[in-house]
């Protein structure tokens, strides 16, 4: 790459920027057609241009690989994207370049896409400023990556569906997923207390421990959740929120401890079975269950404020200790093969969260 | 009884109003412990005094035998009046006398109890005036008798959670049961298309016409409905709400046809198996899911224009014909073991409602 130093204005000031003559190769993983992520997925190559007028050039530096992201290219989920597309929904961006006319964004931003499906494991990109939202690019590369899929699926369930005061009571299952984690730490960071339930496990104090450590208010395993009387003794509020990313017995566990008139979100289903709801429970204890997909809710809030309100405000928590990446593991981009297979296997999805690493 | 005539002002008029001396013996049927209805419920005389300041007497026409006042009287129903008890929430009266400062009501009015729980097996009552929603006179004792339970629970479920324009299409489990039946009578008469699933059954065409008859724009067995491609083929619009009184694979397949966004409310369970959901049902396809139980909307509403409002609507709905009481019997007040008997056995609810006319 030849560069040239070029005089430009940014908010009244002059700046000297690096302006690059012709164009380089910037790398993509992309699929064709849909099947297993560690076969149908390959790296492509394609060349860079320079940012045309409104555009930005920018260089990924991060993104995780999302169940949704595998269900996507295995064709099992309901996104299908037009083929050949480019994998990955979320991940964080440097801004290396601005074309002119590019007001908002200038060289060393930090961004993140706007909406879903833009396309985020490829190492340089160039798009229009209006696809991204600016970041502080003073918070961790890993928390950054992973802002915008599970802590607003926590945001906007905790605010949208049942008003809570600080006291009220949220219980959760699968309470140790990346979204459930979420949960825990905007519950603890606005004063709601969580009840959070996971699978029996030998760790279980281990686990505990972590979910303690994050804010969880109270942790229960599910054999513990079938016999407490916490809810009954009163000195916990029932819950009047549930969220259910389980389903079978465990989301009939929730219902079970949802305060009359409660609701239970539904937002994943990881047992596979169904959920399963008493008739006595629909017509004496007037529940209201419903569903999230943060997917929908993005397509249809890409362009608000309170999009970028909700991503501002969580990066803020981040910067003041109160949110923070799950538990993940950081992947070199040319390891890809190696990423995808090990983000899922035919045992279902693992534990922890693989983010790529563009920077390595 | 002995009778006096007095001079009452009643609305500015000048009326000779006949005045009982002392009491006279009521029956009413009463449970003083919970059980099976033909064994715990009994008659019992009581004196009826003279209507004091607000109060009016009235005699009983007709109240109907409901699945809820069987229920209540196992101790099974989550209602549970203090015992001794007087059995049935639902039914018809005349007014007999009036007392003074009573100004809403007059002789001969038709009556029927403002609040379940009042007890409408008995011959006659005093009560406040108050207690009564006064209705025309002019339409049929067992329209009257059936008026407050089965048409206002389809009069609030159509109203109360999605709002429909004329056209939409509404789906509904148990189409011939006594609720089904008024949902298929105000959808007729409001425009809605009805689509209604009954059991398979050799008798199917008996049926089929009977609820076309009264209004179903269609009708479906079971097995119908799980092959119909009515709602692909767009000739009528996905249903937007669903009214499920049955559960287990009966609800299953009204969630497949509701539309996306669509609410299902259950308020009835005949099939004894829980309401199951897939998990993607509602993540993807963002339903609703509720329940409604006129006990509580009645209590919470008993006092209220808008009960009223709905009574005197329904009404006028049977007295233009767009209403009519569901298939029932006529039995006489001292048959009323053979009644219970009837109205409840082993085997479950029967199809037909039992009505006590307490003329015969």
């Amino acid at each position: 790459m030849k560069f040239l130093t070029k005089v430009v204005t940014f908010s009244g000031k002059v700046n000297l920027q690096l302006i690059r003559f012709g164009s380089f190769k910037a790398s993509k993983l992309v699929y064709a057609e849909y099947g297993d992520p560690s076969k149908v997925v390959s790296v492509e190559e394609e060349e860079m241009p320079s940012p045309k007028m409104g555009e930005v050039l920018v260089r990924m530096l991060a993104a995780p690989v999302n169940p949704a992201d595998i269900n996507t290219i295995q064709g099992v989920y309901p996104v299908k994207p037009n083929l050949p597309a480019v994998g990955g929904n979320e991940g964080v961006a440097e801004v290396q370049e601005v074309g002119d006319g590019v007001s908002y964004l200038k060289k060393g931003d930090w961004v993140i896409p706007r909406n879903t499906g833009w396309g985020t494991w490829r190492t340089h990109a160039v798009s229009k400023e209006r696809n991204f939202i600016k970041i502080p690019n003073t918070i961790g590369v890993a928390d950054a990556a992973t802002l915008s899929v599970n802590p607003c699926t926590a945001y906007r369930m905790l605010k949208d569906f049942v008003p809570l005061k600080p006291g009220e009571t949220v219980i959760q299952n699968g309470a140790n997923s990346a979204s459930g984690q979420c949960v825990i730490q905007l519950c603890k960071s606005w004063g709601i207390q969580s009840v959070n339930i996971v699978r029996d496990r030998p760790e279980i104090d281990q686990l505990r421990g972590y979910l303690q450590s994050i804010g969880a208010t109270h942790v229960l395993t599910e054999s513990e959740a079938r016999t407490t009387d916490m809810f009954k003794s009163g000195k916990v509020p029932k819950p009047k929120l549930a969220f259910n990313c389980v389903g079978g017995k465990s989301s009939l566990e929730l219902l079970r401890h949802l305060d009359f008139q409660g609701w239970m979100i539904t937002y994943g289903g990881m047992s596979r079975e169904p959920v399963t709801v008493p008739t006595s429970t629909f017509i004496f204890k007037d529940i209201c269950l419903r569903g999230f997909w943060m997917t929908r809710w993005c397509s249809l809030n890409a362009a608000s404020k309170k999009r970028e309100d909700m991503i501002l405000e969580l990066a803020e928590m981040v910067t003041r200790g109160h949110l923070r990446a799950p538990a993940h593991v950081l992947m070199p981009f040319n390891k890809y093969k190696e990423t995808l297979e090990k983000s899922f296997s035919v045992k279902g999805f693992s534990g922890k969260k693989y983010i790529i690493d563009f920077t390595a």
